[in-house]
């Protein structure tokens, strides 16, 4: 479920209007500009970006640019954007880093996002940057990272729930196989993590915990710092279980020291219209402190204020 | 442009009443069949489908399943399908006959067809398996064949006209030196063929050419029968030539000892609504006979009928 708390039939050229009126002149009044971008949904917002640029002639997003800073800057950029164009954004800052592609950002779209709507990012992608994500992907990246990496953003997954359960068995041994001669880069790994269908991937990793008595994520855990092993337990996860997957990524962007911003800002924005309340439910569970307390105290001022609106805090 | 010959309004329920007569009791009048068949676009034969089902209760593709045999039989069967399932049949057909897989329909599809085409096969695919394709392909291939065939499936590739001259230089470069070194399974030479746009690709080959004094095709010979290397030549060619390409497949089918029949009817079935006169006029320029000629001299009866009046021949 959602935590985005929006009205029904707002008015689009008002809502432009007390935009324009909070950036005009100096300083910003940062409080109006909050109260009216969370708590739109994405097509709401979309019709104030027009009824902004119709009334004043002015890109709305270069305008909270030069208006907004630091994180709050970057969580409206986010929100401006259409959501496949923001994830087409994300998809080029993790890439564009400068050595390892912020895998996490990749994984999270390839493997939770269904195939319809992340071939929708990547024809955003091809909009916006005139080049596909798997070029820029396959370019910059290398070695076992490459070979991961694109197949798991290359892959259209089968999504029926249909499984069979000789191959869960088989492709389970192939795995263990792999992973007892300490092989994480073999073929058959990369094979069956980007091929198969989530259902067929759930009973296969059943399989592999009913034989083994070990989940496979823990099979694949060393205390050597390995990337490319956090990266496979990362695939595993998002495609086992998406809202464990991000509450996991909160609870670590929110211990981080001064928490990581981008994280934090990545998930609470691209997941505030679909199943935030989930993901803060699980929060709650595993931390015993909601996860708007736990917001509230690694982030202050405007930032604090839009976050804990994106999660549905009221007024 | 096109071959096929067909009238703009005609009746399917005429057409299937007509089918239903020539199929009736013992024997088949083949001649009718193909005069509706050969004679009709896909949408039409469709209906075509639709009517006979409605009128007899009966599935058109079976009965033609029963009353016909040989090439004739297998292209029908080809001619009756909607493209995209028509697509995703040769494709399992490609990977299900053991050992390497018919490379040259999974190249023809993902390199020539836009990847929105390639896409609704795979998606055609899915519907008719319950797998992917790319699960099928990764799953029944090996080594250099499994990297370069599900590369060439996974990417959705640019299709914009935009090229980067001095990446094509770079990357002419890259190409040039693995071939030198004959590695040809390199892993640099996959994610350029695999990754860059058709435009860039074709400036690439260019850059190679201009730097080399020789095509990158000819380049990438060897007289010891190597598959793989066959491979990537096609791949090359059916980017840069689709025409060209299918041209020289017609041909080799041509002159096979007794032809090709899958080739010769895929390239004949796929491309009758497309590209089939231009397909023909290379074939004369390059052999001075005409296709048709040559198809008549190859084939006979009833599936030699069809297949010159799906190449245009007026009755």
């Amino acid at each position: 479920m959602a935590t985005l708390v929006f009205p029904d039939h707002p008015s689009p050229v008002a809502d432009a209007e007390a935009i324009y009126n909070a950036c005009k002149g100096w300083g910003t009044h940062e409080k109006t500009v909050i109260g009216i971008i969370a708590h739109r949904n994405w097509t709401q917002r979309k019709l104030i970006k027009q009824a902004y640029h119709d009334q004043y002639q002015e890109d709305l997003i270069r305008r909270f640019e030069k208006e907004l800073s630091g994180g709050l800057e970057r969580a409206v950029y986010r929100l401006m954007l259409d959501p496949e164009d923001r994830d087409a954004v994300l998809l080029h800052v993790a890439i564009k880093q400068g050595g390892v592609p912020d895998y996490r950002v990749i994984i999270e779209q390839a493997c939770i996002y269904c195939p319809e709507e992340f071939l929708g990012v990547r024809r955003a992608y091809q909009a916006r940057y005139k080049r596909s994500f798997e070029e820029d992907l396959a370019q910059c990246s290398t070695a076992d990272f490459r070979r991961l990496l694109v197949a798991l953003v290359g892959v259209y997954r089968y999504s029926g729930s249909e499984i069979d359960a000789k191959l869960a068995q088989a492709e389970a041994e192939i795995l263990h196989n792999a992973i007892k001669k300490k092989e994480y880069n073999h073929e058959e790994i990369v094979r069956i993590l980007s091929t198969r269908s989530k259902a067929q991937l759930i009973a296969t990793f059943n399989r592999y915990k009913d034989e083994h008595g070990i989940a496979i994520t823990k099979d694949l855990k060393e205390d050597t710092g390995n990337q490319y092993l956090t990266a496979l337990r990362m695939t595993i996860r998002a495609m086992v279980d998406p809202q464990k997957y991000y509450e996991k990524l909160v609870r670590q962007a929110l211990t981080k020291t001064g928490a990581d911003e981008d994280d934090l800002i990545r998930v609470i924005v691209t997941r505030a219209e679909r199943d935030l309340r989930d993901i803060k439910d699980l929060y709650f569970k595993r931390n015993s402190v909601t996860l708007d307390q736990a917001v509230a105290k690694e982030t202050s001022g405007h930032f604090e204020a839009l976050l804990l609106a994106l999660l549905g805090k009221q007024e």
